[in-house]
């Protein structure tokens, strides 16, 4: 029993007001940032159903929590099972590493995810041990620091894998020994401290001057926009907080960037790479392009060096951060190995998300690709699915009549047109049969065969980003959401090599641009249509776009604006813990 | 080369301005929190001196820290030693355990503090191994997680030893193993990510209702202020923020506080105490006074319950916090062996906090307590020194003259007064010698030992508490900023065994109250002048006190307001970082 003070009840009745008052507070409480927020819509359907079925979740990253966000079916009973009970921004990590950023401003209780839903959701923190798709049962162990490890086993109806990918060292001796990681929010946290850490020693009475420029080299490996942002970040946090306060050693302080490729950020438009690779040069960043590492020691660093005939070099470094390489989890490749996908990276699903031979499996996120059908594969079925006479050819009118269908089902046929500037199916078909009229031409299948020969070379596969997961997890739920009418009412394409539609539309990824930022409040952006972007504008457009994801709460949005305001104020801090 | 930004710039001139800026902006951005600032004024000398004097300080706590910042004569060279880079803003710890204030918020990097000083101060992250006091050397070794430890050698003028005290098992067989501390932040830290670690643990489908009893039963060792707000904090975090996040086992939580003395909270004021257990008695908190733990193991406490006998009782528990006892460090027991001092707890100093024979070190804070000089064992010398004219009796114009030096030397003698009412010393002497006119009082040795001999019953030990440390960490840095000075001019009292004047005044403690957060937005206070406030207007008194420590630097106070009004928007996070 206890009583409740005026404080207590002004506080609860603010966190559960609705988003208006906060609204209202928040931009009176936080001053700068330009947050555009909107509060999540939380769909109600009230009805309860006798039979629910049982749909477990396996992570919450961002696949798994865009899943639990948008499901709102209550006839759905939802286990989750994650290592972690929170869901982190990881977007944020590298800013968490040099104290930017909080880790605590980027990271959401799951818990306080669906707390209000009305699906009935459960979490257990554990990690997934074995996956049993015959006898649709998950494999679970708590992974609480503790002597007695709790085992359990879950029971499925619908499993969903969001597991993402661990780290690949692609067997580099010495690398799981001693280099960082960049994938968790520990590993965030572990590199701030080590940051400091290094400056420490380096301060030490005892410590010869050779050895102070060891402990003050940090090597990143990886060129990517993750070890590009670290190393933009690091340069910050030295010249901008730490010169004053070691102020001794700060001429020792060297960051090298290794890059395995021709040139950093390859997966970006070439302007960027140019222009971060001179930015990194004026910063007096060592970016080293053709640099394999082969090889990490407690203190050194041994590469292959492509330029000069793969000679290998060694270079004493303080601290390394090794960020490339996405690789499996163990338990996913027993899976993988039990439906007979060996021998590769990933889970390979359907364009719909689900597990390719199982029927009630679906995974998304780092730990799937999507295996996008070939035309060429379907090529058969199509023309007979369009040549609705059997008359052997196919007219333009035959085939305007199922091409929606193709485009939904194969959207590289959509680009494939749009590379070639052509509007319309008829253009290609046009194309293969020389200058006939239109509505006049007529094909068989080897001439149909031809016409589309080169579309299959436009299958992109998609990136492993936040971008995609989210864009998934939140697919995949309204196809859950919908499942009993659409089993009633299908909505997707014809299903060419059977009866009837299919009961979805595929996946449909929608690229919304990708942020490299380059330190020094610059940022790189490649937005969509090849639009480039590079400066303080990009910034603040990243600023932007971070506040407006959906995965981001009230709290964190605020939380971070908030660590950018004491950032702004009083600089990072250096205190070892 | 880097080419400055905008915001760099601004941000930089921001940081470098002075304070009304600061206010004027911090002001803006923080709704509510009422905190009353102040900056730090820099005392500024900027004469330098050829030959410097070494001065070593141990430890950055409430003792070195204060030290430090009140340091301002550039005569000296100062070196810190300590295995933490950080000041913490220890009565804070407890509300760090529940996230009501975030780590970060209470520390402040030790370089940032000297930063701007004039006095050449040098920093080194390491742990004191040794004091050599005969070679005046101190043994350090770098803590720095890694394979190799460096070590090395730092020189002295002057040492000042301010290292606090480590946590006091008093022996029982299990607490090191099984139990949570509360004297570092990373304690408090653990103890935040092990109460989530029993929710989630108690949350999982395999553990039987009595195991889910157990691991939320929450055990605290020890009714001082820290256990107590603790438990206090627990139970509002508990009932405020977890109970929505696991609303199935909500029910399942206790919180017991045991006690091996007949109350908690047993150094304040009465009414404290009893308002403390009926709070904690209608909050549902569990106070078994009279319980002394006498083993831990990692599931169950045994207490020797006081009330009944003697019997062993054994409670199973999920997590325990010892919160009492104060114990020696290694390094300073062989310290104290070397110089005589054997069979203390802390090391002995004089009122001017000089460690007793030796004449250039220094201890301060939690490691040293002050002997008190009592007056019975300077009698003969007091009378010898006031009757100047030696006419074997002392009149009452005699001792006058000597008055103020008697009280200033012995603290005692004034309180002694104080509880007798008394205005004067001459009251005293009246007292022992009858109805004689005042004027014409005169007595002998004899009359004046008896005269006095109850004041000595007055001598009090100061607590070890963050106030004492901290007053005598300013005080000690006045003392060395004036030293030169004071060898001339001295402003003590009277030697009165020895010739001339004592250099400094000695150090006298100003009680400026003490606290007691009990949950709930309810704080105990007991003021000086035994005056008791309890309630919400303490806790916003506490709040202000807080606000205006001297160690507090503007950014802390910032951050910590901040915290105070995420808490107050979004209540307290439940991830597991």
């Amino acid at each position: 029993m206890r009583c409740f003070t005026f404080f207590d009840r002004v506080s609860r009745a603010f966190r559960d007001h609705g988003s208006n008052f906060k609204l209202l507070l928040l931009c009176t409480t936080l001053s700068g940032g330009g947050v555009l927020a909107y509060g999540e819509a939380i769909g109600a359907s009230e009805a309860a159903v006798p039979e629910k079925k049982k749909v477990v979740v396996l992570g919450t990253g961002w696949a798994g929590t865009s899943f639990l966000k948008n499901l709102n079916n209550p006839r759905y009973e939802v286990h989750v099972v994650s290592p972690r009970n929170y869901f982190a921004f990881t977007p944020l990590l590298p800013s968490v590493t040099c104290g930017t950023v909080e880790a605590r401003s980027i990271v959401e209780p799951v818990r306080n995810i669906f707390r209000k839903k009305t699906v009935d959701i459960q979490f257990s923190e554990a990690e997934c041990l074995k996956i049993d798709s015959a006898n649709r049962k998950v494999y679970c162990r708590s992974n609480i620091s503790n002597n007695e490890k709790e085992e359990f086993v879950v029971d499925y109806d619908y499993l969903i894998i969001a597991v993402g990918a661990n780290v690949n060292t692609f067997n580099t001796p010495g690398v799981t020994e001693n280099c960082h990681f960049l994938k968790e929010v520990e590993d965030a946290q572990k590199i701030r401290r080590t940051v400091i850490d290094c400056f420490e020693r380096a301060s030490l009475p005892s410590v010869s001057e050779e050895e102070k420029k060891r402990i003050l080299h940090f090597a990143i490996v990886g060129g990517g926009p993750t070890g590009v942002e670290f190393a933009a970040s690091l340069h910050d946090f030295v010249t901008e907080d730490l010169v004053n306060l070691y102020p001794g050693i700060k001429d020792l302080v060297k960051i090298t960037l290794l890059e395995a490729g021709d040139h950093i950020l390859s997966m970006f438009d070439k302007r960027i790479t140019t222009f971060a690779e001179d930015k990194f040069r004026r910063d007096g960043i060592d970016v080293k392009t053709g640099s394999m590492v082969v090889k990490v020691s407690d203190k050194e660093i041994s590469t292959k060096e492509m330029k000069n005939g793969g000679e290998i070099t060694t270079i004493p470094y303080g601290m390394a951060v090794w960020s490339t390489g996405i690789g499996t989890r163990p338990f996913i490749k027993d899976f993988m190995s039990q439906i007979g996908q060996t021998n590769r990276r990933a889970i390979a699903t359907d364009e719909w998300l689900r597990v390719e031979s199982t029927s009630n499996v679906y995974a998304l996120g780092d730990c799937a690709t999507i295996n996008q059908r070939k035309v060429m594969e379907d090529i058969a079925a199509i023309f007979k699915k369009a040549d609705k006479d059997n008359s052997g050819t196919l007219t333009v009118k035959e085939f305007q009549e199922v091409l929606d269908d193709i485009c939904e089902r194969y959207p590289q046929v959509g680009l494939y047109l749009k590379s070639k500037q052509m509007h319309d199916l008829a253009d290609l078909l046009k194309e293969s049969k020389g200058d006939v009229e239109k509505e006049s031409i007529e094909l068989n299948i080897e001439e149909l065969k031809t016409a589309l020969s080169k579309v299959d070379s436009q299958m992109k596969f998609l990136p492993a980003t936040a971008q995609v997961a989210s864009q998934q997890g939140t697919y995949l739920a309204q196809c859950f959401n919908r499942m009993e009418e659409c089993e009633k009412n299908p909505e997707g394409p014809i299903r060419f090599r059977g009866e009837g539609r299919h009961r979805f539309k595929p996946f449909r990824y929608k690229h919304l641009g990708q942020f490299a930022p380059l330190g020094g409040e610059q940022t790189a952006a490649q937005l969509p249509g090849d639009w480039v972007s590079i400066g303080h504008s990009s910034q603040w457009l990243w600023y932007s776009v971070y506040a407006r994801y959906k995965q981001v709460s009230w709290r964190t949005r605020a939380l971070v604006v908030s660590d950018w305001t004491r950032r702004f104020i009083f600089g990072r801090d250096s205190s070892q813990i």
